[in-house]
């Protein structure tokens, strides 16, 4: 009882992947990545970070299978580092976590981001809403059960 | 310049929010109160968490908006953690970043919550899209300026 008073119990999905992209340079290269930056010399100068910080969380990000590794030039050998599908996948939680940032933990004088959707041509923010029916996802309107996986 | 090498820039939108929540046990907190529960012993017996440490991410909590602290019994006095606007807020992109989890960190075995959207009667995962056209939000499809803040 005492060691599960102490440890936290099993990460959750939730958990899992927010491990994976809370961490701030993290949140700051993935950032970079969806404005299009693919270089480690890109991301490195774009961010004022260290080399070896740099390679640390790129590495964790392919690791995670968030960005892959792909070679560009063959003499001197470089690398580019693309979004995966997962990693694309993540874009739209990315700026939905953004604008509830910009909402709720505003900043002062900060430097906004104006996200402008080529789609319909208009400002954009991004709303969350049920897969089926396209209605704002609410706390109080989802009901759920839980039940064992099969594994996979 | 070094400095600059070695500290990460000010936090943006995204980690300010995601310092909020990524911590393990502050999501499993959020989670807990997403499914309803209110009161400190429910949160304790829940998630067999020592009340020193539940009392400090409550109060994290508070602190950052998200919960608001009401009495709910006088003698003796007693308090309910209820969460706020930018609680409710917040529980959309949750939704949507365990799906994510689901999808791209899957853990073999781990039970599943189910979720049903009484609104429509199905059971729903998270969509994000653009809160004008109502498309789903891709990477490739958003521009963006970066405009500074006029400070609020």
């Amino acid at each position: 009882v005492a060691e599960r008073l102490e440890a936290p119990p099993r990460p959750t999905a939730v958990h899992r992947a927010l491990d994976l992209i809370a961490e701030r340079w993290t949140s700051l290269i993935l950032r970079e990545a969806y404005f299009g930056v693919r270089r480690f010399d890109e991301f490195q100068r774009g961010l004022g970070i260290s080399r070896a910080i740099l390679t640390d969380r790129l590495r964790r990000l392919v690791d995670a299978g968030i960005f892959e590794r792909r070679p560009y030039r063959a003499r001197p050998r470089r690398f580019e580092y693309r979004l995966t599908e997962a990693g694309l996948d993540l874009y739209p939680i990315f700026i939905a976590i953004k604008d509830w940032g910009e909402r709720w933990v505003p900043e002062a004088g900060e430097a906004r981001v104006r996200l402008r959707h080529r789609l319909c041509d208009h400002d954009t923010t991004a709303r969350v809403v049920c897969a089926h029916c396209g209605e704002p996802l609410r706390a109080r309107e989802v009901t759920y059960t839980v039940s064992r996986g099969r594994g996979r």
